[in-house]
């Protein structure tokens, strides 16, 4: 993959980056870098450089262009930098900020710090701020903005032309634009390409799209954002219980979510918690205490194949060549049951396999572990037969066509019961199902082995 | 996580799914589910049908419902269905979408049917999508809409909003309008809202924001969707290498290239290959033939793992109770490196870890493994002492560390070098990195039990 040229763009003209300059520790360079970079990327450079050497960058830029930069960091590296400034700056920055994203900070930001900052803000301000906090987490009603510029359903093209030159510049879209009834309930919306391409007499009903797609205020913000994504919206219309238009979530939000979630679920597909902030402003304890959670249910489950080796030991000492393929065998049907899971978490994520495909799911899964099995099996059985001798091979054989297809059934429906118990599905990480199919993969193996070379 | 709720809205209405209508052959039945759903449903269930159903459901559908349903599916899906209908109704869809999807969906074609249908097109539109097909696969040109609206620095803001009320009908999006000078060269950007917000005489030079950010039509598809996401973009403007204006990529574009390659690396990540179409729409021996790949290359590397096991024989027969402990060992630290390298391998997709890290990055996960060998081998040390003897327990505790440590860092290190030859991180695979962390941690194993031990 190449960069992309960016092209007759300031972010394209320093070669340096920021950290070089900053270790250099010449003031002067650092302050024409800012000049010349992007938005951007100074939001990227910022975000990698240690927490101390931040706020030192950060104090150089203009204060508008300070607003812009902050708006597109992390919310916790958003936390880190306020850290470091002063308090005229901290409330400069906190005022200038959209409802949304200053909830969305706040979250993350100790109460004490929280409160005194929304205390310095005006009344208008704090009460959409509060509003937005009063909504459940990870919901909808938390990623909205709230200042939605909506039309009535009565209104000529020219009127609504009006009222968006009046109020437009406040809000957070006008490309959407979510239509109301006299009592603020949603009866349609209409894009704004429609409106400025509309005659100016037209009534509003005329043109809006009354097929409106909307979510509840109290909705999942992950189903919202794909729900966006599926129906390639720019802005989706955020309404309360009785209907009445409360916000509206735009795209880049949703685009957020949509990353956060993806970064989130791949992490727990490893088996560890999401850093939720850049990885290179991450220390190590927090890296190793994301992680340490599953290695150590691993470890505690792994008494069980330790069990299940110690009830065999007398088979091993039979025949010790047996001992030799364990890695093997385990290993593969530990990477088959992997890849089922990994295949099934995601499908649920995007939608296109739901609670109700149990059956269809976890017997395609079964059925292509067992063909996998079967071509492993294959492959494997004539290199063993002729090195070490044919029963050996039967014996390794067999198991892989049996422990891929039950690590494949194991990794399909763990899933999907994690989902039907309210959990998400990405938990039922690798690790655990690694610890799951290493032991009963290496019953499978014993037993075979019984049962091929009479032990 | 609870599903939207979808008001105001006649997605919400159904409550049976369209594969049990199917089922059921009642067409009566099925017209009125489909006049009752929404594209998105409608598209949605689509999918998961049988590839000869979805033809039956389809042809019930409207002209204009047809068209904007087969939007929303997937290229994959899009082909299928194409193939089930009639020849009229193909040409029909084929006319209908944008040059963009017709590229897209032209590339899944066998060349004789895109011929015939590219031939079937008028002459305007053949020469876009011809235009699009010419730019290599993954770059942005294939992406971009060549049917893009652009304002001229010098037009007033009147007339600038009479052009678009000519042009605006057939542009892919107006919501972010490139401003170019007299020889088509991208001089800036203008927001619909701040064109529609300003007066009439005003130069829209003045308006325009001249920071623009563009990429080169022959970027990478997924550096472009995250830099839209990155900068909240609606929509990119997409030059030559003379930096003249050819299209556009709009953020629906972009928000699905960033889901496909999210779900291309998650599948990779677990040693698949993507699907590339729904999973439900995808058969056994598809799903086997994404996965055997990584597999076999598994077993194959499992030899040097049994080779090791092998030149150890001896050691084992000596005290097969070093057997039991194996899988456990191998495990953990097969799991602390999958760890590493899905933690790595998602940090440079999103930007946050770039070539030039290798060192701290190498670095932090190192002393990540470090810490999380010492902590398991702390936890496992007591109840092995106790329940076999404090010579293996040290043996098991010792090789924890080793083996963690070397895991994090293998983790760590194969993506960034993969990275760096040009291959896609991803690539670097749990199945590949187990083989490794496998062999590594069983001569570890039995070097630590052989000084140990003094066997």
């Amino acid at each position: 993959m190449t960069r992309p040229t960016l092209t007759g763009t300031p972010d394209a003209v320093p070669t340096v980056e920021l950290d070089d300059l900053i270790d250099g520790g010449d003031l002067q360079l650092i302050d024409r870098w800012l000049a010349q970079a992007g938005e951007v990327q100074i939001a990227d450079d910022l975000a990698r450089l240690p927490r101390e050497q931040r706020a030192v960058a950060f104090r150089l830029l203009g204060k508008d262009r300070a607003l812009e930069v902050f708006e597109l960091l992390d919310p916790s590296v958003q936390q880190e930098l306020l850290e470091g400034l002063r308090d005229t700056n901290v409330q400069q920055l906190f005022d200038g900020l959209d409802p949304d994203d200053r909830a969305r900070l706040t979250e993350e930001m100790p109460a004490k710090v929280a409160m005194r900052l929304l205390a310095g803000l005006s009344p208008a301000e704090r009460q959409l701020t509060s509003t937005l906090l009063g909504y459940p987490e990870d919901s909808a009603g938390r990623l909205m903005s709230p200042e939605v510029a909506s039309l009535r359903a009565t209104m000529t093209v020219a009127e609504a032309l009006d009222r968006l030159r009046r109020i437009g510049a406040s809000a957070e879209t006008i490309y959407a634009l979510p239509v109301t009834d006299d009592r603020r309930r949603l009866v349609g919306v209409l894009g704004l390409r429609d409106l400025v391409l509309a005659d100016a007499p037209t009534q509003i009903s005329e043109l809006m799209d009354t097929d409106v797609i909307s979510a509840r205020v109290d909705s999942d913000q992950e189903e919202v954002a794909r729900m966006m994504r599926e129906a390639d919206l720019l802005a989706l219309p955020i309404v309360d219980t009785e209907d009445r238009l409360v916000g509206v979530v735009t795209v880049d939000d949703a685009m957020e979510v949509l990353e956060e979630e993806d970064t989130e679920d791949i992490a727990r597909a490893a088996g560890a918690e999401p850093l939720g902030r850049p990885y290179l402003a991450t220390s190590v304890v927090q890296l190793a205490r994301s992680r340490v959670i599953w290695l150590i249910v691993f470890i505690a489950a792994g008494a069980v194949t330790v069990n299940v080796m110690a009830a065999f030991e007398t088979t091993l000492e039979a025949a010790v060549t047996l001992a030799l393929f364990i890695p093997l065998v385990i290993g593969t049907a530990g990477n088959t049951g992997a890849q089922s899971a990994t295949t099934i978490t995601r499908a649920m994520a995007v939608g296109e396999v739901r609670l109700s495909d149990l059956t269809p799911v976890v017997g395609r899964e079964g059925t292509t572990g067992l063909l996998l099995g079967a071509i492993l099996g294959a492959i494997a059985f004539g290199p063993i037969a002729v090195l070490i001798g044919t029963p050996i091979a039967a014996v390794v054989s067999i198991t892989l066509v049996a422990a891929c297809t039950l690590a494949s059934l194991i990794g399909s429906a763990l899933p999907l019961a994690a989902k039907r118990l309210g959990v998400d599905p990405a938990v039922m990480s690798v690790p655990l199902i690694t610890a799951l199919i290493d032991a009963s993969g290496l019953l499978i193996y014993f037993i075979v082995a019984g049962l091929v070379l009479r032990l």
